[in-house]
């Protein structure tokens, strides 16, 4: 039972879209994640995924917009959260860096279901 | 999926040790409580509790020390995050009033197999 901080865990790494796991909690890990430019559109058949965003301005595409489009995108802002559900499309962006916490079931794969250059199957423990 | 500002949330309450449910994640409450003065010594026989200090210093005694009385106190400052292990006894105390986010089980009950004036069984959801 000791603290983390996590300034202290954050400098550890650079890299973007890239989660590092910093806990475990139950069936879920903790995890810190750099993101900065654009995600793919993925989902999470069986896991509720939980964004803290620690430092920055993070924007998470959804499909249930009234536009043309049907895209909403919400804006995440530090000391801002977003509960993404299980079986919601979701595309993460962000312009400039930001910096977050993630708490989801350790089944979680970052893509989803899909399988391409963003996928991390065996993340990092800091 | 909307995001929530945790200080909005935060500003809706004024009492200590009374944890308020700001959504649901899998099998899990996110909570935010403020906490100021000693708590009781509890434990939560299956469940591990994350506690995630967003303002203010929080203290948690643990029983593992290698002083006389046995107690080791962790201090866990703004920006810093501490998993408390389940069936680990704890005593949570703060001098001055600290604010937090709790991630555990809905199962949780505050003061774990023990009831007293500072259970809470019904949160109120905010």
């Amino acid at each position: 039972m000791n603290k983390i901080n996590l300034a202290s865990k954050l400098a550890l790494f650079a890299d973007h879209w890239n989660p590092r796991i910093i806990g475990d909690l139950n069936e879920n890990h903790i995890k810190l994640a750099k993101l900065q430019g654009d995600f793919i559109w993925h989902q999470h058949e069986m896991e509720d995924e939980l964004f803290v965003v620690l430092k920055g301005k993070l924007m998470i595409d959804f499909r249930d917009g009234v536009g043309v489009d049907g895209i909403r995108t919400v804006e995440i802002n530090t000391g801002e959260i977003i509960v993404v559900p299980k079986g919601v499309a979701h595309r993460p962006h962000a312009k400039e860096e930001v910096h977050i916490m993630l708490i989801e079931p350790k089944t979680v794969i970052n893509t989803g279901a899909l399988e391409n250059e963003f996928t991390r199957k065996e993340l990092q423990r800091i």
